[in-house]
């Protein structure tokens, strides 16, 4: 089941330095683990913006709580969601 | 070249039914030919509304407009659209 | 799956007022025949609007785009939805 | 006499994390004491954020003040409330 | 119990002038028998607009929708609400 | 002259208790006088915030300058204004 | 006592010409007569806009509200007010 | 040529009273030597509000970006401005 | 002196195609004599959307106002309009 | 391919003075430098704010993000894009 996460960074501006390193280091990682797992279908990052769009694919809202909520950014961030599902006019398997 | 394109159907209350569904015929095949050239890479369905999350896969901002503006429904949709390009924490290679 | 849904109802001023209730008498068996489905588990009046607040529950994204886009209403209704989940202090087995 | 409540929890992000704790755990706390009671009769996660929708039973306005704002989180929440009353479609005899 | 509802009338310009008349004079003694049955407690006009402020006195939820539902200009308002109670400042023994 | 006032507190989560009980103090004080004299007529909390709506009776602009930048707490709240006059369905005396 | 008043003409684009023609002549003449009597002290164009920016000198609310509800455009315009008073910097007589 | 400026106060709830008074005073001695100039042609306060709503008299964009760019309070204000011109129904001569 | 005009174009989806065709062969000559004129400085398409950004070099507002409120399209258009200035660290001379 | 940016720039009140000079500093060599590659083709200051409208031309959506993400000011800025292409009734033939 897929949902479009918009998700827009805001690392307050007292943040040090080696901490804000240390935390988008951990959501580095995180965010390519969920990848290879499948759970994080796409990932793309809005031109002139510190923001993403993504499409996640998990089984139910429990999952999707359980990985956003797990983010190392999640405090810092402005988040928003669409529930998706197939749309008639497409043509591509994937799209659903 | 990656675009999200986000879009909302508003049919006016008046349109006769034959008017509506014979434009929507020209939308869902305008819709897969697109699909079928590539420039548009995803198409879903936001559930609850007559709405869509597309991604569309262009040369530049003038295809974008060529494409769009050429929707059959394009007189009775909001459009917003956000510039997309690679993220650095993405593993995928099409997500460029 | 629970989403929390809420409609509010914009019926043209020019239809006439036959159409309308035969609208609304359709829109009446539908949704009472999913509450007897458990498919529409809450609806409640919003006081002082022509409008609702609903939880729906549903196997998924795409249940729940056919249930909403069904509606006899739909055409006429701003819609807004929110994915639900558990809570983690909530003592009531069913706000899962 | 029921309300919907919307709320959204925004810990400032210098609280000491001890302190976030302690406020924490006071507020599962009374959440779970008023969930007991029937004043707070449901409680939900809106996934992928840090937010919930809650159903609240009280007598009155006065009530739903006091609840609210006896919350040990009332300061870093931003909350809306809708006054509800029963839907005429309703099928269910405890949305009133 | 006590509501402030804020109505704001917007008669179709197309409504002939003799519809608006008769559902406006409906209005106005409709408004006038409830502010005489102590429900509506204060109507004041909000200057320089077509809207007024209003304080409703209702057993509960359930009557301020049977109430507002009822006014005949119901159809062409936006119509706000927000629940009041007693101010722990106010010193005045009607501001409950 | 009536006008409705509506004021929303924000303390600042980093000002001390003593500093803000003391602010408090003062602002009760503050509105118990201004509603002695007739100048706050009505003051009433809106449930489930820390926000109040008020009808103010004041000799013109001037005076409700001077009585709202007086507050105690002014510098930290959000504060709308409404111009009221007598409506011409209103059947209160006092409503002008 | 004075206000700001933003208008913003949005005349209907079914309306007649001729009709249009004749509002906005009594529009005129209307305003140019609570100017001659120093009741609409300032009337500028928006550049760019159908629109203007007004200062009212008035008794009071009711006046205000008297002036503006006799508009022949304000069915057709969206208005926004704005009580003024004297600004402690102010060196001109006149900006009471 | 003419422009409405709005100018809304927020002073940072850390800035001592010193500093902030000093500020104030530099801002009150360069509004009252633009206003001697005619350039900032009329300051009102806003009723109820740490605002007002300005008319300046410049000789193009350059010198308002100028004048309020030179603001003490410029840092700490929410500006924005409207173009203004002669109103085709204005009688004053000075509303140019 | 020079303007930043954003336009967003609304035909009135029961406008005739020749009026409507019309209407836009008259904008189109409009433009372009502008253009010639030098006075509409740039003319851009927003991608995906039938609107444009123009920058426009006018004597003052008045004559901005004049040009635009000339706009074959006017009355089916959203404007809005921000004024210009050089920019300190701008190195193109045109950019005043 | 062009696009229209827009910046508006909000220093922290609390960075010392010499931190902001030096990264406004490093800014503006940082924008002149992209402006004589031809890259930032376009740079205005709104007038009466602390922002600019900005034309940058670059190869794509990943030139766009790496330009405007390397700005010394970025983490200070809001900022807003609107993809440009051709519009047909332009004359201007760099107006692409």
């Amino acid at each position: 089941m897929l949902f479009k996460v918009e998700m827009k960074v805001n690392i307050p501006h007292g943040m040090p330095a080696d901490v804000a390193e240390e935390i988008k280091a951990r959501e580095k990682a995180y965010a390519q683990e969920l990848q290879t797992q499948g759970k994080w279908r796409h990932l793309w990052r809005v031109a002139a913006s510190y923001a993403n769009v993504s499409i996640f694919d998990v089984a139910d809202n429990a999952e999707l709580q359980e990985l956003i909520s797990g983010l190392p950014l999640f405090p810092y961030m402005d988040i928003s969601v669409a529930p998706l599902c197939r749309h008639p006019s497409s043509i591509h398997e994937g799209d659903r």
